[in-house]
């Protein structure tokens, strides 16, 4: 491991920001030269999810809903998705209604912004909570590759916080934030996925998020919460969101239907905080809805009707149209991880962690696993895999993969990890010189 | 007129930047306090256009044609509304190819960027081409706000070019950018809206276009170029786009939608310039397309998919879907400017030019036309306008009007105009102090 930047000062934003997606179109650029390859890199829910949606269907069920529920004529509706709507959404009383059922968050309908995914959210985040020289964004290490690029194109330093076993480490977050305030930066927001973190697959504990929120108050900075894939969790064993924890305004949430939905439909929300008195989480809400304007101006009214109708279908909650999603995933992770057990079980120089949800797996290897061992992986052996190095900003996480278990059809995977298996036998056993 | 900051230093970009949409959160907030009051207000598009596009036909319509043309499956075709997709974009031949027809430009379909609208085209664009410290962007003023939204949502300084009557004068808007060179800021990218601007409703004519393509060949400056009410000309005298006119890639063009078919598409492009062999313009390509995946990753499918599918069921051409509607504008702009004659045609202390296309008219009192003023025009004459100085950098323009004629049907532009008249014969004669 290449310790140099470990403890370094904070990466100061590279202002030309093209590099951002160049391991993207290179993974995807293998995937498409090896399309017989078993690829365990993308992290794309599972398309015959996808071909359930009838996107028409939900449409015409929102637009029934306006009519029914809003009083408006079918006019009125039909109007409505193809004029100028409000900056911060026009089904924000469907999402609100959503997140009270499934998160028991209280949010004010008016305070939401709905995005264009849960990109522009980080996005207008960032903008509107790190608008003075010196702040700053945290982000664990390795990270979604997402909120590096929203700092990127702000331009704001990104200050990388390792982390543990249960997440980010309160304690070593707080001493993060007190070097950083010496060195002149301010640590405005630190972005955080507490349940099954994209790409390591790691979840807070309940005593990791509260340690984290008092830390966060303390210090005053705020928790950019992404819980994309929360829904993926047992509903017996779920945990509550940072939002659901904070009841003073610490948290902003970011949701997406990404993975519960469709990522196609392009709709994320941004949730300032909790409703109430706060006048600050009111100020917030009024300056996202101000920066959305300069970025898309609002978000796509069809797209948000065929989410709403969505969520509408389901009984107007979000995680009752993931749960019919999470069951599939949570297996395909128990045959993958059984998969590696099996296959990898007895192997040195290969550990990995145990997720109980989510999409990913974190493989620890003895050896550097860079572009050319992947190209060598794709070619020899026909299976794929992500390098840990795409996601980290520190030089560490050389050694690791992400496997995914989400885009695979169940029947792949056994096949995929056997592949797996071999080619690490080959690259990591310590006569191998196969690269 | 205060004239303290006409030539002035740039305007460096105000941080929290919550202020842009604050005169339109003014506007809508009269409009509604008003209900009865005419507006000359909105320049979105007449909602009798709107109620004529057939959302789920055009959808279809583009799946069809997906399937028929581009040999892909059905549920092909429909995995493709959901999935993530190129950040490029879905519907890019079918741009590309209208592009050709109706500007004769000839770009790769590659290149091209479908965005959220223009609004997104105009971030990317910015923050690709104003990478250094010290990049500028020049707008003339009165200007556009997104643009200058997108300017402060970047922090980047934004630099006020005077308008002539025939748009911005390209000797003057070189003086500009040698002065602000001396001053250590590069003007790297000049905004302009060759046909028809919004605010002020001034068209380039051939020879401007000409001399400003030339300067900024000179001096390294792009034109980002938003032509978004060029459809509105009558087909018998259009002038070519500047990005027509344009072989060398010094114009970055933005087209839209929004007025063409529906501002609820969220649909614009962006073009890097025109094909073939120049490197630069393949590079800016990509760095387009490699932002975009930062700010929203991809445009929404299924609207790129209803967009496409208005196109094709114009024969191809945006052109031919914008002939149906600029009629009617014209037709509204001719009523407005002869009830304008009628009326106030014998006004001292009230004057205005004459456009031949686009949504707006630009009127010039004796008096300063702020936001009180537009309180007692609502309240006691019932007919709303905009203030000029809405749209103003530099604190000029506070003696003027912006008319609308997009959004009113012509029977309520003659009884619009006699209450305008009644307002300004008030508030501008000598002797009247109404407010």
């Amino acid at each position: 491991v290449n310790g140099s930047s470990r403890e370094g000062p904070a990466l100061v934003a590279d202002p030309i920001a093209e590099t951002v997606d160049e391991p993207i179109v290179f993974l995807n650029e293998v995937m498409a030269r090896y399309p017989d390859a078993i690829s365990f890199a993308p992290g794309a829910p599972n398309a015959q999810h996808l071909a359930q949606v009838d996107v028409i269907g939900a449409l015409q069920r929102f637009q029934e809903h306006v009519v029914s529920v809003g009083g408006r004529s079918p006019e009125q509706a039909q109007l409505a998705l193809l004029e100028y709507g409000p900056s911060r959404g026009l089904v924000n009383d469907v999402f609100a209604d959503a997140l009270r059922r499934d998160e028991h968050l209280d949010v004010d309908p008016e305070g939401i912004v709905i995005t264009v995914g849960a990109q522009e959210a980080l996005l207008i985040a960032l903008r509107t909570l790190c608008d003075q020289p010196g702040d700053a964004v945290a982000v664990v290490d390795p990270s979604f590759p997402g909120i590096v690029g929203a700092a990127r194109f702000l331009g704001l330093p990104t200050i990388p916080v390792p982390e543990g076993p249960l997440g980010v480490d309160a304690m070593a977050f707080e001493d993060i934030v007190l070097r950083e305030r010496r060195r002149g930066l301010r640590v405005r927001v630190l972005y955080v996925a507490p349940d099954f973190n994209n790409p390591t697959g790691t979840r807070m504990d309940l005593a990791s998020r509260r340690a984290l929120l008092d830390v966060a108050r303390r210090q005053g900075t705020k928790l950019l919460e992404d819980n994309v894939y929360g829904f993926t969790a047992d509903p017996a064993v779920r945990l509550p969101s940072l939002a659901a924890l904070d009841a003073e305004g610490t948290v902003v949430g970011v949701r997406s239907l990404a993975k519960v939905a469709a990522p196609g439909l392009r709709i994320g929300m941004l949730v300032p905080g909790p409703a109430g008195g706060r006048a600050e989480v009111r100020h917030l809400a009024r300056r996202f809805a101000a920066m959305k304007t300069m970025v898309t101006v609002n978000t796509p009214p069809v797209s948000q009707a065929i989410a709403a109708g969505l969520i509408l279908a389901c009984g107007g909650s979000l995680a009752e149209l993931g749960n019919s999603r999470s069951e599939f995933y949570r297996e395909n992770l128990r045959l993958l991880l059984e998969a590696l057990d099996r296959h990898l079980g007895d192997e040195d120089g290969v550990t990995w962690n145990r997720p109980h949800g989510g999409f990913f797996v974190r493989l620890f290897l003895d050896i550097a696993a860079d572009q050319r061992l992947l190209e060598f992986s794709a070619q020899k052996f026909k299976v794929l895999w992500t390098p840990m190095s795409f996601f980290s900003l520190t030089g560490r996480h050389s050694n690791e993969i992400r496997l995914s278990c989400s885009y695979l059809d169940p029947d792949e995977i056994e096949t995929g990890v056997e592949r797996l298996a071999a080619f690490l036998r080959e690259v990591t056993s310590p006569k191998s010189c196969g690269v």
